[in-house]
This record gives structure tokens, C-alpha cells and sequence, in this order.
């Protein structure tokens, strides 16, 4: 395995070794405690591994001797841990449930497969004995895409960890490809192509524990995707084992020879097939990186810098726009890097007079150096344009640098009584502002029904971080106290209250994070009648038995 | 009717009142001729309308006046004109026939509907009288996409002529997007979004003769794609009606909520639906366009910088490489506005000492003076880089001003035994010399082996149109002696000795132009069982009778 379960948390996010940012005592404590109106934080902790049980594994001695002859006796894993491990994926949603030990829902082995010809046999395997295949990358989902749901009371469930398929097969520097296998994490994948001065410039929050797969199968994006694209943007082609064979899509740039495959591949989420290997456009590793911050009066007009640089084709790899409550929460709050930004944004505040609720703008440019020069230049002017403050380059540094940390934060709040969640959306521009209010209210409004005591609330802050000329994206970041007696009931109050204002509000159930078990109800309406239609039949066509994955994207 | 059909040529292309650019006598006529080795151009007129039959209709009064009863009179039309002219489309294969008074496949009758509605109704009304429909716009294409074939020999045939469709229904200047009818022509859309100040920016070479629809149905590309894309890259959403209903697509920018339901429509080619609306990316109209000539001392020079510009994120509008027959043909037949341009390369060769076959390059920037002003210095930067003598703007202009009139030279060479043809790929850049090598050989020796006297030949020349980081297309246009007594066989063995080499090449069977009829063939290679497995379950859940565009696309 290139990540060894057994070094990362089964039951919360990364390392077992990584440290709490916050440690007991931390100034963020009170703060947070404070700002939920909550009188003290309880000590909520996960219970232990060695108290909790599993259901008997539905396969036989058999099955698994079966198994472990087409993928060597290492390689199939139907322990405790492992079962545990293979779960569920990421959400907070998920974490209810594998902090608690409620693991009824589990795989009955998790199967590493070394080659697409191993996938195949297993999948001949699961069709002859009617098993469901659940693929899994990183099993860092936090839609429920992973969850090992049988789909049926009596099946087995094997879930396939694709982390041995981890090689880059082929590196095109004239075309600018590489065909890599999809169970690749993150920092191999970079690892390998930097190696040789390229890379492919996809880093989801999720980088360190996330696969090349998973970030297909859910049409993700990284976040510097205004430079990089999108999952669907970058995948050249795909190898995937479904149950009727080896599907190799076609690998031309911009065929005019019917619908594209590869645009049914990305957002698949392993109903259609396992995505074994893909060819995904990489870039020359960029000489020049330049992230730096503005301050803007409010989100409206710095929503409408982020529309004019799109507009103006500047060649930007992120802009990033925190409405004020984030951009209050991320200077007030700190995070584990965050320190020297207080001041800086202080600072910032003094020269900007009758402003009650700034917004920052952090602008990311990669490139080469003609390139990113340009970029700093129109940015500069278009942001100046709308009246921000620049407040220079320490902003987009100290935002670099813990690009990766939001994450690490929610296991220790978990621990203390307090639930954070976050989801996405887009829409498209003439819709952004009345979205993010719409969605927003409708989450606070959600939090404050369901609080534990009275008095208590909680917080929701957003951010534009995924831009297009047509629109962008919303992302929503909430905290609240959690209601100990009914936790998974207070989530789903707020998950439907939020789902339904946003496809209510015009935007989509999901930006990056896809669809999975948790946004399948609200696809139907999303993708309309003749939509879900369409992939009813792709589905059928591929995978007749219903074997893959099931309760996902169609539900 | 938004071009009255009396107005255009039922069996050549463009006007009637259209005049040819070489009159007898031109000095083109004596260096084609030469080029091809005949003795003399022999006189091969097209059979006047007066001159031809049609089949009975297959459709009785009833049903005409039932259909008269859903669009209204004078929008039902059986008359053997309208019935001629929506017999195909207007590749040289569908001129073969037309020309020639062949007109066994012809539709029964020309409906125009006016509405999303009066569509529903006609595909009510076929569905029940088991007749089938196809979908045409400006009827432009040259892969046998609007063939009015049955399918089934008892079967009529509906052409829907989608041009009374032709509003344009919004215009959101802030998400830069516009929801069109998609019946609308080129030049209508244009002048309707030009009048508030945006473009489409979509600009075949058919502009004048094809419809918006049609550039979604054909996954079209215009010659500007490098800045404004292909149809699947600004298609935003589309109201299909299909056999199954209304099929409104989702509409949001980068949505990851499952597959792409508008990357279905793009490419389905009126297979699963009629196109009845589209929203479409818009983009202000450029305050600068810059267009310019380069010279390379050879293709594969020209090529690698092409390359380097895509690679350098340059934003341009087109970069255009003519490898070096084009560039002579270009050269020494000039072009109906391309006078001074001889000059001009004359003068260059002057320079560039040793050069057995220069190559062309135009360079096209569009958008705001700092994108243009940018993008100049950095294309020029590159092209030097590799090799090129600038020569000026004017090379630029005059294929600016030319770029519509490739197709009006079809006409005259077809009256005078000449046969003449294009067809497109696309590969990644790794590939593109030795596929540019590979179908030029294979389309020299079809035509060599298929000429009506020894001592004939073709011309063959190619040029890079449109370029992407991971690759580019290639398009080439042929010219050849007819070989009068099997026109069609003489064409189809230069077709099929093309197509076979593409595929064989690692190329796709079209990268603009679409499937239809004639490339059907090659799909099944090109997608493999389980990408047609996958386009046969769509068609069957969208159109289970086979009613729409019957043989296109998957055959």
C-alpha cells in the first residue's frame, strides 16, 4: 500500500500521528466556544477500536480463498480493521456513524487489486456469487460515495482499494499527457511527474489522501482549477473494467465523432465501471508561483472582480473570494499557519474607512514568468478597478501554506461537542449573489432550529473559489453544537434545508464533491426526468446486475 | 423563412445569384488544370432543376393536411423543389447525387415548425404514423448528416427545417451567456448578440449556410476556437424535444453532479432529440482583431510552435499552419481576394534562403487591446523562436476577408470535371506529423490509382486549424480529375483510403464535421463495443422506434 491504513485515522481524517492545531487551552477554544453561544465544551470523544464490533463477514472461507488466488493472499483483507477502514468515506455524516462504532454497514473484505486484469477477475467473481463492488480511492468522499452499501439485504459487499494501481505508465512531453494508474495519491502522483518537470496541478483540499480515481469518478477539482481545470477538463482518456469488459475510451483532443466518453466517465462515481488507469493533461511545473491578498468592501464587488478577470481572459490559477463572515472567522479564528494575517488585515481595515464587513480575495497566478507577470498586472488593475486594498503577497502565503489544514481541524472539534460541515454549488453569475444569500440563510436558519440549548447557533461562512466566464461556484463552511441525542437527525436537517435552497435557488446539488448516497435525492430534479433517463440507461447497459457501487449517484 | 430557399442553390452551395470566383478564362483554370495533369477541362454542368424527377411522396393528403393543421400552411411543404433541396447535405459525395438529378432519397415533405411545441406535435404525429424525422438547419453538412433516409424502405421521411426557429430569447450580460433558438444562421445570431455588444464568436467556414443547432448537432468547431471554443465547449444547456418528451439539460457552470447531460447533445447529431433552444457561452465583441502571416521553413517547424503557443497559455483566437502544398496552392492559384499575398511570400522566400517549402502560419488575437497587445508579443516571441519571418498583417487580412469563400470554388470546379473534398482529424501532438504524413500519402495514392487517364493526379494539402495543449486537428483538402463514369466509387475509394489511415493512424475519424452517414463506418473502431454500447443504450432510451436521423451517427 503506498499509504498504510494502519498509519492513517480510520475513523477521522489523515495521520493517527497528526498533531491537533488547536490544542486544549488554545485561545481558538474560547473563541469558537463563544461564538456558538455554547457555555462549555463537552468532551465528546470517538469511542476506541478495541470497543467496537463488526457484523460477520457474509463471505465464506471460499470466497475468500477465491479471492486471495486472483489477488495474492496480502492483498485480501476481511479483518477488522480493514472493514472498518472501507466503511464509509469522509463526510461528517460519515464520522456519526465510525466514531460512534456504528458499523453495520460494512465491506465483508477489502480486496487489493494489482493490475486491470485482477479487477477484471474479481468482477467476474462478484457477477458469479452477486456481490457488490464498491471502488475506493482515498475513501476520502464526502458525499457517502463509498459507503458499503449492499443495495440489497442480502449481499455481500467487497470494497476494491485501488492503492496498489499507482504507477505512471507513460509521460508524453510533446502532448503533454501522462497515462497513470488511477489508485495514485496525490503526493506520489506530483512526486512522479515533478520528477520530471511536469505536473498536473490537482490539489483538492484533500491532496494528501486522495487517488486520481476518486478525483474522476466525482468530477473534482483542485484548487487552482481556473488554471488546471477540472477533472472533466483534464481527463484525456480512461481504462475502465465494467461488467460487460475493458472499456478504453477514446483519446483524441476534441473529437467531433459523436458525445464524448470520457464526459460519461467523469462523474461516473464507480456505478459504471472501475476506473483502473487515465490519461490526464499535464502542464510544465510552473517557474513562477504568485499568491496574494485584496481586501474588497463587501462580496458584491469583489464577486464582480472574480467575474471581470474571467471576462478579461486573464490567465489566472485561482481566485478565491471569502464572503465576510469567513473572512471575519479566518482573522479572528487564526488557523494552524495563520498568524501573521491578523494584523495584516487589521491594518488593512484602518485605511479602509466605513467598511463593516470586508471581504478577502486571495489570487493565486502559476506559470512562466512573461506569464504570471501579465497575470499580476490585469489582476492588479481589474481588482483596483472595483476598489480593493491590496494587502500583498503575506496573505496568499500563509493561505498556501495551509491549504491542506481545514480538514485536520474537524476531528478535534468533533471531539469537543461541536459538528462542522461544508458543501458546494455553482451557478452561474446573475445568480451568485442572491444564491449565497438564499443558501446561507437557509443554513442558518437550519442550525438554529436544531441547536442542542437555547441561546446556542451556529456559523456559516462561504467563499467563491472555482471561477468560469459563465459563473462559479459557492462553498459553504458550517459549525454548530452538536445535538448529542440526535446527531445524525440535526445533519440532515441542515443538509436538506441547504440542498433544498440551493436547487431551489438555481444552483447545482454539487461544484466538486459529486453526488455519492448523500445528493441523490436531489438529482432527480437536477438532471430532470430525460436526464436521469439517460443515465438510468448508460447504467443498465453497464452494469445490468446493479453490481457497482449501488445506492450512488442514481440512488 | 430567415434565407428563402429559391434564394439557394437546392444543389451546390451558397446564393444563386452567388458569382464564380475563377469566370472562363481566369488564370487559376490553367494552372489547376496543369496541377492535375489534364489535357483539358471538359464541360460536366449539374442537371437543371426542370430536368429532374422526384418520387411520389410517400405521405398522403391526409397526412399533410393533419401536419398543415399542427405548423400551418404555408409551413408544410411537398412541392419537388423543397423536397430536392432537403434531400442532403452539401458534401461533394451528396453534390454527386444531386447534381445528377439523383434523387431517390429525397424527404416526402419539408416541415417548418415555429415552435418547441409544434415539434413535440410533428414527433407525435411520426411517432404514431411510424415516419421518420430529420433534423436540419442550413443543411450545410459534409458528412451526409441530413440524408433523408427512411431506415426501413416503407418508411416516409419528415425533413424538420428548424429555420423558422431563429430568436434569439436572452442575452445575461453578466453570466455571458444567450438562449437562442437553435434555427437561427450565423450571420442572424451574430447581427441579433452584435447589436448589445457580444459574439458567439462561432465562425465555420459554412457561417453563412448553417445554424446554431446544427454547429451543436455536428460538435462544430468555428475558425476562432482557440478563443471562443467548440460547440461542446460553449454549450451551456439545450431544450431538446425528443420521442420521450422535453429534454431541458442542466444548466450550471462545472456542475459535479454526475455526467454532463449537454456533453450528450453535443455530437448526437438529431439522433436522440431535435435541438429545438440552446444557451451558448458569449463573449464581448473584441475591441482588437489581429491577424498576421508567418513563415516556416518547414511544417514540423510550424508545428512546434503551435505547440509552444498552446503550451504558453498565449490566448489567441486561431493559429492557422497551411503545410507546404497549401502554401503553394495558396500561393500560386491565389484566392479570390488573396492578390497581394504572392507578393508577399515571393518577397519572403527572398530572405529566407534554402527554403524548398515554406509553410504559412496565421496567427488570429481577439479581445481587449491589453490581450491583444500581450498575446502579439508573445506569438511573435515564439514564432521567431522557431524559426519564422513575420510577414505582416496584410497575409492576415486577406484571409480574413476570404475566409467564407473556400466553398464557392466547389461549384465551378465541379462543372469542369474537377472533384474536389475535405476531411478533418485531430491527434495529440506526439502524432501529428507522422499522421499529417501518413493521410496525405494514403489520400495521394487513392487518388493516383483512381484517376480517369494515366498521366492525371490530385493535390492534396493540410493545414493545423485548431490547437489545444494536448494536440491538434488536421484538415485536408483534396483535388482530383472526376472520374465521370463511377463518380462514386472514385470518391468513395479516396474516402475509405483516408478514413483507414486515420484510424489506422491513431487519429479521430472527425474533429468538426461529425459522423453522419459517411463516417459511421469508423465509429465502431474509434469508440470501441463499449463506447457504441453506450451511445446504442442512449439512442434506445431517447428513441426506442428509430425515428430520428435513422443511419446517422451509429449507422
Amino acid at each position: 500500500m503506498t499509504i498504510d491504513r494502519q498509519t492513517l485515522r480510520w475513523n477521522g481524517w489523515g495521520l493517527v500521528t497528526q498533531e491537533n492545531p488547536y490544542p486544549d487551552g488554545a485561545a481558538q477554544w474560547i473563541f469558537i466556544r463563544d461564538a456558538l453561544g455554547m457555555k462549555e465544551l463537552p468532551s465528546t470523544p470517538a469511542k476506541r477500536f478495541t470497543d467496537i464490533s463488526l457484523p460477520k463477514s457474509r463471505l465464506d472461507a471460499e470466497a475468500i480463498s477465491r479471492l486471495k488466488e486472483i489477488c495474492g493472499n496480502n492483498q485480501v483483507r476481511d479483518d477488522d480493521y480493514e472493514r472498518a477502514f472501507h466503511a464509509r468515506g469522509k463526510s461528517y455524516h460519515d464520522l456519526l456513524y465510525v466514531r460512534a462504532g456504528k458499523l453495520e454497514i460494512a465491506p465483508d473484505a477489502a480486496v487489493y487489486p494489482r493490475s486491470p486484469e485482477e479487477v477484471e477477475q474479481v468482477m467476474t467473481f462478484c457477477l458469479k456469487h452477486k456481490v457488490a463492488l464498491v471502488p475506493f480511492g482515498g475513501g476520502s468522499s464526502v458525499v457517502g460515495g463509498v459507503t458499503a452499501e449492499s443495495g440489497s439485504l442480502e449481499r455481500a459487499v467487497i470494497t476494491l482499494d485501488m492503492t496498489l494501481m499507482n504507477r505512471v505508465l507513460k509521460i508524453d512531453k510533446k502532448s503533454m499527457t501522462a497515462t497513470v494508474q488511477a489508485g495514485i495519491y496525490g503526493p506520489h502522483l506530483e512526486k512522479a511527474l515533478q520528477e520530471h518537470g511536469v505536473t498536473l496541478g490537482h490539489y483538492p483540499q484533500s491532496f494528501q489522501f486522495s487517488t486520481l480515481g476518486g478525483w474522476i469518478a466525482a468530477r473534482g477539482a483542485g484548487q487552482q482549477s481556473n488554471r488546471y481545470g477540472k477533472a472533466e477538463k483534464w481527463l484525456v482518456a480512461a481504462k475502465l473494467v465494467t461488467p460487460k469488459g475493458v472499456w478504453q475510451t477514446e483519446d483524441y483532443p476534441a473529437s467531433a465523432a459523436g458525445p464524448n466518453m470520457n464526459q460519461i466517465v467523469a462523474g461516473s462515481e464507480g456505478t459504471l465501471g472501475v476506473i483502473c488507469e487515465a490519461t490526464v493533461k499535464i502542464h510544465e511545473v510552473p517557474q513562477v508561483k504568485d499568491y496574494r491578498g485584496y481586501l474588497f468592501k463587501d462580496f458584491k464587488s469583489g464577486a464582480r472582480a472574480v467575474r471581470a478577470i474571467n471576462h478579461a481572459d486573464v490567465p489566472v490559477a485561482m481566485v478565491r473570494l471569502s464572503d465576510a463572515p469567513e473572512t471575519f472567522f479566518f482573522q479572528a479564528a487564526g488557523s494552524s499557519s495563520g498568524g501573521g494575517l491578523k494584523a495584516k488585515l487589521q491594518g488593512a481595515y484602518l485605511k479602509m474607512k466605513g467598511l463593516d464587513a470586508p471581504c478577502l480575495m486571495l489570487i493565486g497566478l502559476e506559470g512562466d514568468k512573461e506569464t504570471v507577470a501579465y497575470a499580476r498586472q490585469r489582476t492588479a488593475a481589474i481588482a483596483q478597478k472595483h476598489g480593493a486594498t491590496a494587502i500583498g503577497a503575506s496573505a496568499g502565503r500563509k493561505w498556501f501554506h495551509g491549504r491542506f489544514d481545514g480538514p485536520h481541524i474537524r476531528d478535534p472539534l468533533m471531539d469537543r461537542g461541536i459538528g462542522v460541515d461544508t458543501l458546494e454549488t455553482s451557478t452561474h453569475w446573475a445568480n451568485i449573489l442572491p444564491l449565497h444569500e438564499k443558501v446561507s440563510a437557509a443554513i442558518t436558519k437550519a442550525m438554529t432550529e436544531n441547536v442542542p440549548e437555547t441561546g446556542q447557533r451556529g456559523i456559516v461562512m462561504g467563499h467563491i473559489s472555482h471561477s468560469y466566464p459563465d459563473g462559479a461556484s459557492l462553498y459553504f463552511t458550517y459549525i454548530f453544537p452538536r445535538k448529542l441525542e440526535d446527531e445524525a437527525g440535526q445533519w440532515l436537517a441542515i443538509k436538506r434545508a441547504a440542498s433544498d435552497a440551493i436547487l431551489e435557488g438555481g444552483g447545482t446539488i454539487s461544484h466538486h464533491h459529486g453526488v455519492g448516497t448523500d445528493h441523490a435525492p436531489w438529482l432527480v430534479e437536477e438532471k430532470g426526468a430525460r436526464g436521469v433517463g439517460a443515465l438510468q440507461a448508460l447504467k443498465k447497459e453497464f452494469d445490468p446486475e446493479g453490481l457497482l457501487n449501488p445506492g450512488k449517484l442514481l440512488g
